[in-house]
């Protein structure tokens, strides 16, 4: 009987070479897909590395344009932070992986799609559930979760068939990184008492080590979307990973968060998000100058909700898609500058500006330039306390029932 | 006719003490009411000038402790920020500045309550429905938003009656400030543009004065309430001064806010809050541990709530109560030790623990220790991606209708 | 000086009659607007009494589809219903008559529009707040509020300039009516006690009147919107105005509620909405066989925020774009047949069918064709309970702190 | 080696009497224990039948009351229905039964507790959480979902094991009651386009058979609970079953529903809740006279999260008690009569009264008798609709960005 085909997303590392080899050992013909999605990978050494280790064929793609564009703008449009503090890095990616493994899987006729990823964590989920939203007739296989080996039971299988052990063997930190930050889980980091070590940080320098003069720089939006920096035109991509590099090095944007897992279990996470906090912080007070208070104040429940969608996997899903359609109305006057100065860990606003602001001077001063009728505030007080009122009233006719 | 009786919220400022002569001219004996939420205010000079400027009786309250412990502690514990940003400073002493007047018109028979807020602020609602919630039958006023004066008319008839000019008036800052936090508004801070300038701060040092050695300090809390600081027993009210100081030293809790206000604008106000961001933060770090998950993703559902309520004046009212009922069954576990280090305006969490923490190491962990069943996960993914395996078969039939 | 130009919403009542007089006698010329939204009024009659009683120029104008289209099918789509009970049937009329107005204002170059609203309902706040979205220059006048006359001051003045007496005067009812409705007040109907008399109701039977046998019809949605009723397709206004007549008959759809208006009051309102109720229940009975979970679960959240913002006069907002864009997302699937039986009071649906349905027989059914996989519940409870199980289980350690 | 010992639910049926056997086989003691909780169950019957066909031991526990005053009366107050329509018949006696089921574990020194669920219902779920919430260390054991037997296969099993086949064994219909309604699932139920059979009724009439006059009664309630029937003290569970016969006389109650279970699929249910539907409805309109409009208003989000949290099997957990401590807080006031008219399918409020009434008629009066301000409204409209006005002159400004 013939090989079936099955496409597996492919970083390089030794989980997924040697799951091209333990799909051969199972009848399975592997073509290798690697993307990058701006962890910068050298993606002609992961194509070359993945027909050394097996693989039949081999796909690379760059996908950071599309996945600023789709998945990374409307989740900072959202300011989605998974219970307040994870900027859904990783979460943002799988859909994405997930939709290219599809396309290949659906252009190379194969039956399969694989991941790498373990039984305990949000992204055999999110994967699983992408693929079927996208094809369910597609197989899903997950080898390093069938598999079920230890760590030298899997490096013995690697020497057998000579795959290549990485020299970093003993990193003790298992990382996953893409244009929305970076993040970090194992080994110390298991205890939450632990101070997170410097080692498991990459992206942001220690606040010791901040230059000691601030950068203040210049975000502009047209409708929600960065679109400048210090008034130079950015693609979305490169904006974020100049920022990145820029309030990293102010040491920006690291999250240590205490999370609650899909699967029932909280784990504790290291995240470095600099570009990504920056955003969401600079985007958040131009919504406060341009935002009507009923938009203002129901906007984070939508937010609140997406930010569970998308860390739930359920990215392609008709529920993302109408709160996508919310959150699009909204980013309709969100256009304007941002000052924020980088300093010290701190990504501080300082000014707000924007054509289209409802914050009227005229109204708020309290100058003589003053517009607004302080007597309508009495019958605006009469009527908003009138319920009370009434109820107060109620309680001291001293009823007891 | 026999004069009426005022009790007037009485501040020590030339508003105030305009007003107890303003009243005094409309018919009414005024007795005067300074009260201390935090401020550090000199309550004998206070009680003496009220007498000196025509009020026939003048009370003082030392009210920092029931602050702290009735309006303060929910707060807190329900992370209380309007607009996700500000820790509702204000809103939080006008219902208790509200109760004191109340029962001190109620002991000296008052026919009425005064306070001293414009037409145009949050505070006149805040005071008035808190006022109506408490005692229906109390005339409310409000002799700054009455006589509509300018400021120079203000001050022209307190030279005609020899009412003390205070020597800062040309102090262009407006202030506000209690145990937790201190608001500014006013003067250049009415351009969003603009960033605030020094003499704006009072309780926090500018992160470039800030020293270059961390504090790193250790909180206990007890069923959600701060008890300890670095091992050291402390009554809420000293604990949150003595962290007001630490952390105003790092430069910790400067807030820049364009807020929607009750009234129907947008202004924009600066506060500090030193020890208010620095206790939230820790406090939910340690629920992060200790509260289960359909706890920690509903409370916010509350805790939003509970901040509109409060910023719109509403303390005093069934909703604040069931609110806060909720809020009691969630800290039942919220005991445990949070490490902070206070360094360049951040205050950062590194380590948290307790007995009753539902982080199991057994369950987290990637090393052999694993108790996790990673099988189990097949079954619930199966499950969970299901309603979207259907709707994705659903569409691909392509129906046509 | 010449005079000013208010354009008049005029329903060829009393009250509006009088207004025309009174605005003339206040210096103004008075452009009379009569509308069509469903509740069957004779527009000639309107038109030609408007310049009888002294305006200067008589419009009139069939909204009726407009009405439907555009304002009823979302609300209907929501299943708006304000403290889950009132369909917003007046609600829903004011922002399309102030929509007219202002258009009518602006050809005409008006410099005002009136409506002939009280003081103490909430229908002004819809009209002013609407008007002034639409163009913030004109200026709105309220006589009705303005002159405050007891009702025999009103006749007085009628009388006094030749103003017809309507024949019903003793009517002691106060209805409003359109397509989607009827609202009642006054009277009798202010004891929350007593039972509303039969003279309140004109759209429904009582159920003691109603036919012994039922009809049972079968209206067919596309995307959420009802487009035939028993096969026959029909334009919306239409279809909405045959099911008034025959849920009517068969007594359904009438509504006593005790509701809180915008002005601080509890106020005692009957309703009568045959054919709205009918449209609703079978529009979310189609939903659930239709939406996904997650889309079921938050669209509540969505129509809970919409009602209130129609209820609230903020029809032209982005919170109601933002809220409908969502909304529009959802409706994408809902097409299908939906049967009911009207009978007795009772919309019963017996049925419901789509080609896009989600139910799966062959994973509900319990009969052999069961393609459910039964051992994946398993693996799903145990994470879906493991939280629960952890913190059962630090409970159970007994820990004291 | 010693027997384990197991509980198991035992209701008389045949699934749990072949279960017996089965676990017997399987090398358990089987400890029967039947419940009563409203279904009206002849315990003395069921006890001996346990013991008849293999139970070593066999309890009986009438658990109306507990059920009706911990269970019932909370989902009453919160007018729980899952997706607007399913008032959790069997959601709430499975926490009850499971808390039998431990206490008898623990009594008997039981190793496992076991329940007579399939594999894709939602019972499984909430038996299985709700027990390990109880006790974690108990083992929880399904026998019919382990067998995995087709309805063929045991009878087959129960012929050789001399287990009584049930008389009505062709009865099509899967069927669960307690006080609080009836679910009915199978069959010709699963074509959600049929009409539900007759037969698949039992507490309720079909309209067409219901009497042709009404029933007008009277329901107390103090503090949120039901206390009296027409003048007559009740205790809730007596009232309740009370109400069942009366309301089902008059066809009320019947739900056809479509809804989405816990493990990922839609399926089609019809429940009969004669007394729930006219509890909760009266409840609502008492509350519509009592609660403070702000409470109104959010109380519906915390039952909407009570009604899920339910639903899922989360009975005893911390967000439960939290969701309950808001509901008490608001059932304070919540104490009066409701006049309910019982007639052909339908509960409708006639009137309601309390002392602690909000509902004030000199505020709500069009009488002369009218307290109400009517100028308070100018200003309340002027600043309500500020923010509106705000927004729409940013728009004429015609900015084009």
């Amino acid at each position: 009987m013939a090989n079936k085909k099955v496409v597996l997303a492919y970083s390089g590392g030794l989980d997924t070479s040697v799951a091209i080899q333990w799909l051969s050992d199972n009848g399975y013909d592997v073509v290798a897909v690697g993307l990058d999605v701006g962890e910068g990978k050298d993606l002609e050494f992961v194509k070359e590395k993945a027909l050394q280790v097996g693989a039949i064929q081999s796909y690379t793609v760059d996908a950071k344009k599309e996945f600023a564009e789709e998945f990374v703008l409307p989740a900072m449009q959202a300011h989605t932070l998974y219970e307040q503090k994870y900027p859904l890095v990783s979460a943002l990616s799988r859909p994405l992986i997930s939709k290219k493994l599809v396309e290949i899987a659906e252009q190379t006729n194969a039956d399969a799609v694989a991941h790498g990823c373990t039984g305990k964590g949000n992204d055999q989920v999110r994967f699983e559930v992408s693929i079927q939203a996208l094809n369910p007739n597609l197989e899903v296989l997950a080898p390093v979760r069938e598999w079920g080996w230890s760590r030298d039971e899997e490096i013995e299988y690697a020497r057998k068939h000579e795959i290549p052990i990485p020299i970093d063997l003993d990193n003790p930190y298992s990382v996953d990184q893409n244009l929305w930050g970076r993040s970090n889980e194992c080994g110390i980091l298991e205890d939450p008492w632990a101070t997170p070590p410097e080692g498991a940080y990459e992206l942001t320098n220690p606040i010791e080590k901040t230059p000691d003069e601030p950068d203040t720089i210049e975000i502009e939006f047209q409708k929600g979307k960065p679109v400048a920096l210090d008034g130079k035109a950015y693609e979305l991509d490169d904006l974020i990973l100049e920022l990145n590099a820029l309030a990293g090095k102010h040491g920006i944007g690291r999250i240590d968060h205490v999370e609650n897992r899909m699967v029932g279990i909280k784990s504790r996470e290291v995240y470095e998000c600099p570009g990504a906090m920056t955003l969401i912080k600079a985007h958040k007070e131009l919504e406060d100058l341009t935002l009507p208070k009923e938009v203002a104040h129901f906007k984070p429940v939508v937010e609140k909700k997406l930010s569970e969608v998308i860390y739930e996997g359920l990215w392609f899903s008709q529920i993302r898609n109408a709160l996508e359609a919310f959150l699009q109305e909204t980013q309709e006057n969100v256009t304007g500058l941002v000052r924020v100065k980088l300093f010290k860990g701190n990504a501080i606003v300082e000014g707000r500006k924007s054509e289209l602001s409802l914050y009227n001077e005229k109204l708020a001063t309290y100058t003589p330039e003053d517009e607004f009728n302080q007597n309508a505030a009495v019958g605006f007080i009469e009527l908003w306390g009138l319920p009370t009122k009434v109820h107060s009233m109620v309680k001291k006719k001293g009823v007891n029932v």
